[in-house]
């Protein structure tokens, strides 16, 4: 079908009016991109996407990130018009407290915005993650899911190494569903490009493995043709568009001037005036209004066939349609959790190894779980065995090998979980969740159910050393708002641990030990998820409360028979999870932890945290140093990590 | 020169030897690196390297980094063999408790280690820091320095994000002083690279603007050849050397099984039979010691000539050579420091713009301060005004553009600071701090002088939203073990901090602020150098106790006036730095903060750790959810900080 080149153009014009507008009365925003890109948004938004406004969770819909988040008011603009339930007033109150239409767009606040973007490249990563769901589940399901994802992304976005990482990932898995539209302007915030970034990009991408083409990114017949082609390409698609940041201002056209501030009013009367723009705020072209009532008309109509198809596919594939409707579903029944708690684990074993047996269970109940790791599932202990690995010949396996790619590992994964119909868990060790740090943050801020599975979780991983052993890394993700952080000890708290993973509605952070640990008495799997627990009851009252997580549990409890016998009364509190425990009702969290006791917390990681429950006085039995290279029993003894060390520093500092 | 391939052929043969025997010894350890990069280790180590094994520190040594840190024992073995004050011993204690051999090559352990790498791709990084302080260093100062700096990197060093951000960077500044050996092995920790690494890195590095070369890894002629080929190309050098992972063990050859475990002495003993090594633990070559005899007295000529070129350099520009020494002492003189404190600057700025200020003023006194931001200097205010951008064309100036690559900036500082003539400070938003966490870390690891400008601190930026929105960053920067974290309050703050920065051994991160922030009466320069101090005293007694940091420091005091006219007694601290203030003695830490008061937080970030000071009843007026996209005065309403919300609060949680 061919595009209407004059309402392409009244749409460009009227995205360029609403954006420099809206910022000017936010008095804050970022005008160069929506005027440098409205012909792309005007041509996909116009004519290209095969959506619908009017059900913006059809799951065959093409996919739109705007990965140069700052851009947010080109977004906007385009949803408002195209006829999306976003209001022109939401568009008014860009920038404003409670407004949906905040600075960088923001998942789940309008119809329309598939991912929260704004921290540069991570919306090329999440993009992958899409387009990568979307070929899994039609090969898992032979669903006849045929969308594409589309990504506009700016120079910022393509120096971003986490851009690297996944366009390699994304050329490997050859997917020919994915299209990345780049803003090649020249300019970025600092200045020009030449003075920073000056790499071939095009051949960098054709090393990767996808098809390049570049083209004048304000010319609706060049956009027409480019996109054309991407249907028929093998490979993932990377368009450069050559624009002019700031399109059509006199003054700031061409300059980083144009990028992140207000034009002012009379830069607007100016711009506004060359364009061909009435001088009216807000001003919409008078015929977009019909044009995307026929245009939607359509979409839904195309919505309507697809579900057609997809209706008669199911009747004849019942099997296989109850399959992907469990996987848009993720439903867990009380069944399950019962047979997860049930399982019958070998005792003593690392909690990672405990964790891969619990894998092996789940993902055979729950077809929507789907594994992964950064290079290490033989040793994050990821790996699901009949899963098989997917490759760009075959994506029916449960396996994703990301490459040493920890960065863009989690934002694909955050892009699995918003594409629709995985709750993906990903592997690497603890010490290197900081590489992909605000990919966790991110997916936190969605509040989306990534799972991420750290393992060799403390110094007492032994001989790799101090760049291998975590030691703030527990504090660092703890202290992320809506992360639900686990350590579990011992079979019976992965098993909850995992329940609870998967029960979640946000990312939860599975923490696991490389050594092996042993089964605690006490240890109980619906106390677990309360995130604390009793363990070992005091044998008079709670004088002395030993709080513990994960490998030290067991700890714990041998130094608490060796403080009764000195005549005091122990409690120890097993405490897998802050967050958990922060949900639990007032009552029951002063009554485990009552302000009375003297407090002791063993862990092998940084004090940083624990005093909110330990106090300005409790003693903490903790790594606030860097590790060392030493096998373990060298290190438990250093670190002090032993029945006596411990008893020796609580009869020291706390009697 | 040429090279002498019997004794190469010998020098390789007695990496592998001794590799698998210390890796056999720890039963712990990587032999897969060692024995398949013997000859490029013996090529360099035993020809090519134009350094001084008695003498590391030369300053025009060749570098060479082991970016592929788990192969620690082929450089352990290669500094042993090549006269380095690394005695066999230390390799026969392999990752045992102290000994400098770690797992993974840690700096400062032993001489020869240029820096500490692991966490794979940072070695790639520090390099091109390595490799760029030199060509800034000659151009600032027409020093003589002509070395080159090595990288051995492996599949996941260039899978790795950074290695692309910082390999880009290299070409775009022609870093014609590097050359990166890449073990091309086919092979990852997790299987074979086809799995999920197939990009085409030939074409991947000509793009970034890189000469590329594809030998093979195991022949001296070919490594000669290509090595010989570097010193004739006027760009940053690829080397793709094909080899085989575990080269010479005949079962686990070319498989991903010799990667990351001990071989096995059965198979210890049929690799050195199929190799000709004799079978005795740690065989060396007995030729080897003749050998680097004579190659380390030419080596000593070669330094003596260097230093001859330098004394005579230095005497023909003595204004110059001054410069350049300075660089080296990085001396910070009581009257520079007192110059600093009396710096004249306006009140009511950014703290952001009035670090500005100062880094005007040190950048001038001190010539081995070298500025830098990820593309965003107008807005971090990291600027050196005179400084000049440095381009491939002049790299006199003194202002780095990193592009938007904060990962690779964070690795590229501390490389520049390990080259030896810089104190770099790097800047960004401090929400993107978490793209570069682990170089912070691998920074702090090594106790190097990297100086982070974090701007835009808290929620209080105001319309970019909970993106940009710092809220736990604080919280997972302080963890960090040796990093220094500053928070000034305003311009005689900004101005301590600085100092600290400069006299700071370690690394030091400041947090400064998007918004205006008016001067504190009892701000002092001095105290504020202690991390804690009070800015008001209590009217009785230490009855309540504010704490307040940065922007929030001048609220604390409006809302202490408030509660005092209750009648309560409090005093106000101000709390710059929680490492600084941990470092006094505990009389002035009791003192200051004693047990007996009530006590309250005011800071825009979240309270995690905060309980370490307040005690596990302390109030925080602090943020502990995500941010919102809104206007500063909004926000400040909405999350309470206002003199009324404070007061309330107090008086509801505390009394």
């Amino acid at each position: 079908m061919s595009y209407n080149e004059v309402q392409l153009s009244e749409l460009a014009k009227t995205i360029r009016g609403l954006s420099i507008d809206a910022i000017q009365a936010a008095n804050s925003g970022h005008p160069g991109l929506p005027l440098g890109c409205a012909e792309i948004a005007a041509y996909l938004y116009g004519h290209a996407l095969r959506h619908n406004p009017k059900n913006p969770h059809w799951v065959n819909r093409d996919r739109f990130v705007l990965s140069a988040g700052h851009g947010s008011m080109l977004l906007y603009s385009a949803l408002h018009l195209s006829g999306y339930d976003v209001s022109l007033d939401t568009l008014k109150n860009f920038r404003q407290l409670n407004s949906p239409t905040a600075g960088h767009p923001e998942y789940k606040e309008l119809p329309g915005i598939e991912t929260t973007t704004g921290p540069l490249g991570q919306g090329v990563a999440m993009a992958v993650g899409m387009a990568f769901g979307q070929k899994i589940a039609k090969a898992q399901h032979q669903v006849p899911l045929d969308n594409t994802t589309y990504v506009l992304v700016g120079d910022g976005c393509l120096m971003e190494g986490i851009s690297a990482e996944a366009s390699s990932f994304a050329g490997h898995l050859e997917l020919e569903n994915l299209v990345v539209i780049y803003d090649s302007n020249d300019i970025c915030l600092d200045g020009p490009t030449s003075e920073c970034f000056t790499e071939d990009v095009a051949k960098r991408y054709e090393s990767y493995g996808w098809d390049v083409q570049t083209i004048n990114g304000h010319a609706f017949t060049a956009i027409d043709k480019a996109i054309s082609h991407t249907k028929t390409t093998k490979k993932p698609s990377l368009i450069i568009a050559k624009t002019t940041i700031g399109f059509g201002s006199p003054n700031k056209a061409g300059s980083n001037a144009s990028h992140g501030a207000p034009l002012g009013s009379e830069e607007i009367k100016l711009t506004k005036k060359g364009l061909g723009i009435p001088d009216i705020p807000f001003w919409i072209a008078p015929s977009l209004s019909a044009y995307f009532e026929t245009r939607n008309a359509e979409l839904s109509k195309l919505e309507k066939a697809w579900n057609s198809e997809y209706e008669s596919w199911s009747t004849q594939n019942p099997e296989k349609s109850a399959s992907y409707h469990l996987t848009l579903k993720q439903t867990f029944s009380a069944q399950q959790k019962e047979s997860l708690k049930d399982i019958a684990l070998p005792e003593g074993k690392a909690t990672r190894a405990t964790s891969n047996s619990v894998i092996q269970h789940i993902s055979k109940e729950l077809p929507y779980i789907l594994g992964g790791s950064a290079d290490l599932s033989c040793s994050d202990s990821t790996f699901i065995k009949e899963g098989g690995v997917i490759s760009a010949k075959d994506f029916s396996g449960r396996n994703v090998k990301y490459g040493v790619r920890e960065f863009a590992m989690g934002a694909i994964a955050s892009g699995l979980v918003l594409q629709g119909n995985f709750r993906p868990f990903v592997g690497t060790f603890m010490t290197f969740s900081d590489y992909m740090k605000n990919a966790i943050r991110l997916a936190a801020l969605m509040n989306i159910g990534v799972i991420y599975q750290f393992t060799h979780d403390s110094i007492l991983l032994g001989e790799d050393g101090p760049t291998h052993q975590p030691v703030e890394h527990l504090a660092s993700l703890r202290s992320i708002p809506n992360l639900t952080v686990i350590r579990p000890a011992d079979t019976t708290e992965v098993k909850a641990a995992w329940a609870t993973a998967i029960e979640a509605q946000g990312p939860v952070a599975l923490i696991l030990s490389r050594q092996g640990v042993p089964e605690n008495e006490g240890s109980n799997f619906e106390e677990a998820q309360k995130g604390a627990y009793i363990v070992k009851k005091e044998s008079k009252k709670p004088e002395l409360i030993l709080l513990a997580t994960g490998s030290e549990l067991s700890l714990a409890l041998e130094s608490a028979v060796a403080l009764e016998s000195e005549g005091k009364s122990v409690r120890v509190v097993s405490m897998p999870s802050w967050e958990l425990f922060d949900a639990q009702d007032k009552h029951y969290q002063s009554t485990l932890l009552p302000l009375s006791a003297k407090y002791a917390v063993i862990e092998a990681q940084s004090s940083f945290g624990w005093h909110k429950y330990v106090g300005r006085e409790g003693v903490c039995i903790t790594v606030d140093t860097f590790g060392k290279s030493a096998p373990i029993a060298d290190l438990k003894k250093v670190y002090g990590f032993n029945v006596d060390a411990i008893c020796k520093k609580i009869n020291t500092d706390l009697y």
